[in-house]
């Protein structure tokens, strides 16, 4: 008999294991796969590995010159970038396991099932626990396209070992985006298929743009509005298939407790409670934000509140970033997605230029910073640009603890820096 | 008549010049050199340029080869360096120049002496103003070393357009690191001279002690608890001298308007006014900080106060960052500064390695991230590895707002980010 069966192994589930054991709850994770989830082991890192690798050969390649570094014959062994790539994922799976069973959590490799709640609680492969936790992620949507079936997904994809000579990728989300700038500076010829009229997907319109014709210059091609009928049309070597994804709750026995559903993801309130008491859900499943960032809080939500301690999820300041080379990174409100809700936003807008750091280290590169205001309130901010995916976490911060303009003015940011240029904004506001 | 004279077109003194003219004070700037003072011209901008060329070549003679990246024959082409950092600097200056005329202050091109107070108010130059603001930084501090005058300082250091073949450093502070890392990649032979047990000035001793390792791995010598006597006895090509800087206030005619100066610093209170109504001082002239970052700051404080609205200066959330590659920084108390203040406080640490983002990007380094907290409030933060510059500023954001631990927690850090470390941290501590 356990305090707590958890169902699925990655950011949501890993993270709520070891909260519990901390917090004295017996507690049982099933995890059939790796540990570390689709982001551990075929999404987030092993893509951020190899974008590394892609990244310095695209300044051995010639982008070093115009800071006076040359060299010759640059050459990428991709097949040795992807053995590197699975050293630091192996790595972390690892420390996973072991922060784990340090923390005195059980671990099942086992598909779980649930069966039922009974007079012991919950029942899950004939073990039986007071609260259920349900993390069990999500799964690559496939589009009704002919010969989807040979396309690879975000896993096959990671698990190349060589360059294709030429991709087609089918969505131009973070996924799409992040493989296309990868196997562009790895040397494939690489078309972008997007459905609407913009990539990207939620990203600040302008921002979008900026970053296709940056990814244009280097050589990708874009296809907007575009609807892909039938892969052999591609005439490609390779097809990537990043259209989004779904909760995956199928087969796991959700019927038998009576979790309440909405296309195929499990319903959650503030406190990641379902429907049923006792069963919370956490991350991918939930349908909601589907990063692993938000998994992470959710999952201390839930615990948070299976504990007796009140902690309630806040969706208005979670970040999301796109790594392409140059980074993209969001949080909050788009001038365009506040004005749909009502909100009386105003917007200020400066290039990346405005920090000296960025104009020292990014040669002739293109960015701009973008913040949301709204009642002298910061409600969202944009930014395209190296390193933006580490400037935006300030961001979060300001927004966490929903900071007026003046009391963003008085963060001293250290010179010189590219987080600067949020200081630069406020006072252009 | 003007509503202000401003005495140095340093960092205080541009962003003060620009606050008064958009809050509507005429203003004059006096400055003598080029616009941005050292930091921009001989400092900060010019070294970050520098140093980011000679981190890439770091990744040209080998350091790409661990993620599958290699190439022949790499070359550092010093000169063009320089010739990108001075583009880099110009592009900068300028933006200066035209911001402030666009902003409607007045420039003069000449050395500033105030010539007393009388009915028209202060006379500089024989200009006049109700308001002195006095910005007119350091230099560098010569020590009594015999042939001392032989040595370089910063200004002469970022002149230089060829590599020498030896460089010996005498203090092992900011700049003294950040050149010895440049000229270390870029082939010298280089030696650091400090008088102190460790390197790195105030910065968090077991972080000094790592980046001292790194850097001998590197091959710079270290020679600790060093008294050098004479010039001469380095044997050594060229000699820089950075063992601190002491604020420029000689010769400005600060005694005609008896302004109180303590061990040639103008000393000045939380509004950063000095002993004299109607004068205000900002930026390394008061001796605080001597850091660009402070020096914007202070000048925001000095023209809030001037234009009736209030505010203060906070010493306790100012980040430093040393550029070495790995990068350093701290923000707030050490455990030993604590300590010292007879603060009770408590550490927590994380190799940086928790973060996957920094394994991904930082093959074989070893990096650290440690948090000071004093009754559940973060009081202080340092970290050692790329690129902690930019995630400091989280922790500056999160300092400004004195958050508690529990509120820390709920900050939604992107993944995988190595900003994620200080969440990782705050959960262990």
């Amino acid at each position: 008999m356990y305090d707590l069966i958890i169902i699925g192994g990655g950011p949501a589930g890993y993270r709520a294991a070891e909260l519990a054991a901390r917090g004295n709850l017996k507690t049982l994770l099933f995890e059939d796969r790796s540990l570390g989830g689709v982001c551990l082991n075929e999404g987030c890192i092993p893509s951020k590995a190899l974008l590394y690798s892609a990244k310095l050969y695209d300044y051995a390649k010639g982008g070093a010159a115009s800071y006076g570094v040359t060299c010759e014959n640059a050459a990428f062994d991709y097949t040795a970038a992807v053995r590197r790539k699975d050293r630091v994922v192996s790595m972390l799976v690892g420390g996973i396991e072991s922060s784990l069973k340090k923390s005195g959590v059980e671990i099942l490799r086992e598909k779980a099932v649930i069966q039922g709640r009974g007079e012991n609680g919950f029942s899950v492969n004939s073990r039986h626990a007071t609260n259920l936790l349900i993390c069990s992620g999500s799964e690559p949507m496939m589009p009704p396209i002919a010969g989807i079936e040979t396309a690879m997904t975000n896993r096959e994809i990671l698990a190349l070992t060589e360059v294709p000579a030429s991709l087609a990728v089918i969505g131009g989300g973070v996924v799409g985006l992040e493989m296309a700038s990868l196997f562009n500076s790895a040397g494939s010829n690489v078309v972008v298929y997007e459905m609407l009229d913009k990539i990207a997907g939620s990203f600040d319109r302008e921002i979008s743009k900026m970053l296709q014709e940056d990814c244009e210059r280097k050589g990708i091609v874009f296809k907007l509005n575009a609807q892909v009928q039938n892969i052999s049309e591609l005439g490609t070597e390779k097809v990537l298939v990043s259209v989004g994804r779904k909760p995956r709750t199928e087969g796991l026995g959700l019927e038998s407790i009576g979790v309440h559903t909405e296309r195929g993801a499990i319903v959650t309130d503030e406190f990641m409670k379902t429907s049923q008491p006792g069963v919370y859900a956490a991350g991918d499943v939930n349908g909601k934000f589907m990063l692993a960032h938000t998994a992470y809080r959710e999952a201390e939500v839930a615990i948070n509140n299976m504990c007796g301690k009140k902690d309630m999820m806040d969706y208005s300041a979670i970040p999301s970033v796109i790594y392409t080379n140059p980074e993209t990174a969001g949080i909050g409100e788009t001038l365009e997605s506040a004005a749909a809700k009502g909100i009386a936003a105003s917007e200020t807008k400066l290039p990346m230029q405005y920090s000296g750091r960025y104009l020292a280290e990014n040669d002739g590169a293109n960015g701009i910073c973008k913040l949301v205001f709204s009642n002298n309130r910061l409600i969202g901010a944009h930014m395209l640009g190296n390193p933006c995916s580490e400037v935006i976490s300030t961001l979060a911060a300001v927004m966490h603890a929903r900071m007026g303009i003046d009391q963003i003015k008085k963060i001293v940011f250290p010179h010189p820096t590219v987080a600067e240029i949020v200081k630069e904004a406020v006072y252009h506001a």
